[in-house]
């Protein structure tokens, strides 16, 4: 197979199957989207032989068992994967919604319309479900897509590919709506990414050193965050049982999502107080503190933290900890060592709070909240491509209308320009 | 000089005002603004006279009236310059604005913040009021800004930088707020385009030669169009008085701009009845008329109109004319021979008209009214610092809001995710 023809005639498909996505009735889009999902459940037993079938050469090929676990295709999952698309159904049709339509001294009536992007590469690893939340949010959205899995999730892939391909007929809409490649050859990413011809915007979901590539590579805008190294900053003038709560709540919810926090920012004055009792709760969960010399001071049990433990993230139970004179230094550590992805500080102090939330220079700022909050779903956007970290296009949890654009329409009675 | 060692060192320094401006109050940054505006009316005479050195050179290398005419800074362009950093100032300030603040199922409550996007490349030829227009944009929205204007107005540049630089002084903002690229070598717009670690957008202003270079080589999001191929269609349905009323303003109210009418789609219904009237009154202005076929089967003295034609923006009193059999065939010529730019059908039919507007795929779709209203100023966004035709962050005219992006913030009381 000559992959770079091969990408280019998926894109060249994508491309023409995009104006009929994005003209579809909201009636047609969830009707594929529901006749995925009766797809998937009549083939439930076809996927889950696809998936062992995957998992079987990954356990031959020394996959780890953390891969192993997210390539798995358990009844649960399928379970989830088939409620997301009707969760996907029910969300409000984002494209062709017009606001902001106003009367203008000219006698016309200005406002914007939400459309599709048009045609959206996704790039993901080794778990078969992304194949189904991506296809449906970027269906919903009225785009088409490209969707490129891991390889070891190949067969799982094109039996979903099959369940998708149903759908998308059962509602009369084209076939290249969604496309899921077919090749595991790792040039086929390389094509997807550069050919603004036909892909509009490409969405990598995966570690750190993919997306740092794809990034670079790319010819088109990519919607990303490369890592999630997250704050909770304890100021001066916390309620010491949100401080305690929502700093045990932020570490240890879950380790390895991207909204996890990663190190901790104490104001000096009232570390002695709030630390040891934090510590001692860490302790029991099983939690491991890297300090400064002044939290060391305290805590002389934690380790020491070094440089590199500042731009960590650890996506494991360790907890960096600093102590800090005031807020500016509080800030200046998250835009410095954070990620732009999502900083808290509690505070009960209005001034401050205040200054946080706009000096933070973070895709998600928040007072006197768990850091795990950000997250498509609990912002109530209904669902989450990703999160971006970027400014460009969309910043924070992106769901359908990070997916859309907007263009202007104008209504008049036979104005002119003067 | 080392044009990359130079390049490098205004990015850096852009990357650290742009946390100062980002930061700057409203008052601030509108102090800056009429400081800048006083600055230029003090040196009104040693702008005169820059651009004079300017005038002369270009006349001494040959350049053409047309450039000549863009080059010269009248007293009418500094009045206007000098206006327009006061409508800037008296624009609200985007920045820290919070929408959509609703409260969610946890207790918590999210919104948006309106944030600037931090360091913007501005590409543009040889009209050195740009540098003041986008200057005025950048430091409104919170972003900093490196101008690189054309060589041929580089004294004239030198010196607005001169009072550029004492009006963010007298504000109290750092000088790297706005750069003035100082030298004329070429490569400096390759390295601005290509600094993705100082520079977060480009915005080229210029032919459409210039903005396809840049946007093949730049390593970031370039928010542009590449030109305004227009369209009016006059349906089977259109009130005949507005039909013609808007067909000679979008075409001959000013022949060089982008949103200027090139070609004229019409329902065969109704050519026979309108299109004789328009003819005549083209010829009273001075249009010359191209049309296919069966538009010279009733205007005989139009030229023929080839393939070529249906893809020019002519910048002149030309137009190209085409004769459909019905909508569907006017948005299929709309959205493959088209510029994405702005199209208008004149119609009183309500479902002809909303399909229209929801399937012409530009930045502008308008119904009964003059695509020269596609403006910034006319859609009230105050100012404009162009028009994209892209649809990856801005679509449309964009003004202050589209040199900005939007955080999430959360106000919580001490929730915590279960």
């Amino acid at each position: 197979m000559d992959v770079t023809e091969y990408m280019k005639s998926l894109g060249g498909n994508a491309r023409k199957a995009s104006r009929a996505v994005a003209r579809a009735s909201t009636q047609d889009k969830n009707a594929a989207l529901l006749a995925i999902a009766d797809a998937i459940t009549a083939q439930r037993d076809t996927l889950k032989a696809a998936n062992q079938r995957d998992m079987q050469r990954g356990r031959d090929n020394g996959l780890d068992a953390a891969l192993l676990d997210r390539l798995e295709l358990t009844d649960d999952r399928i379970d989830t994967m088939i409620e997301g698309l009707h969760q996907v159904a029910a969300l409000p049709d984002p494209v062709g919604e017009i606001t902001d339509l106003k009367y203008r001294p000219s006698g016309i009536q200005v406002g914007k319309m939400r459309v599709p992007l048009g045609v959206i590469g996704i790039i993901y690893e080794s778990r078969p479900n992304v194949t189904i939340e991506a296809a449906s949010l970027c269906l919903k959205s009225g785009n088409a897509a490209i969707l490129r899995g891991g390889s070891e999730a190949i067969e799982a892939n094109q039996a979903l590919a099959v369940c998708i391909t149903q759908g998308l007929a059962a509602a009369g809409l084209p076939a290249a709506a969604v496309q899921v490649v077919e090749t595991t050859d790792r040039a086929a990413v390389g094509e997807l990414i550069t050919m603004p011809e036909y892909v509009d915007v490409i969405v990598p979901r995966g570690g750190k050193g993919l997306i740092e590539r794809i990034s670079r590579d790319a010819k088109v805008t990519v919607i990303k965050h490369l890592d999630g190294i997250c704050h909770v900053y304890i100021d001066q003038f916390a309620d010491k049982t949100k401080a305690i709560n929502i700093a045990i709540n932020a570490k240890t919810h879950r380790y390895g999502t991207c909204n996890t926090m990663e190190t901790l920012l104490v104001h000096q004055a009232v570390a002695a107080e709030i630390l040891p009792q934090l510590a001692s709760a860490y302790a029991d969960i099983g939690v491991e503190l890297r300090g400064c010399e002044a939290t060391r001071a305290i805590l002389s049990d934690a380790l020491v933290a070094s440089e590199e433990d500042w731009h960590s993230e650890y996506l494991a139970p360790i907890l960096s900890i600093k102590l800090v004179d005031d807020m500016d230094q509080a800030i200046e550590h998250i835009n410095h060592y954070g990620s732009h992805h999502t900083d808290s500080i509690i505070s009960e102090n209005y001034t401050l709070a205040r200054r946080f939330l706009t000096e933070v220079d973070s895709s998600s700022v928040m007072i006197n909240a768990s850091t795990r909050f950000a997250d498509g779903f609990e912002y109530g956007l209904g669902a989450e491509i990703g999160i971006s970290t970027d400014k460009i296009h969309a910043r924070g949890p992106v769901g359908l209308d990070g997916l859309t654009s907007q263009k202007y329409v104008v209504l008049g009675n036979g104005e002119v320009r003067n």
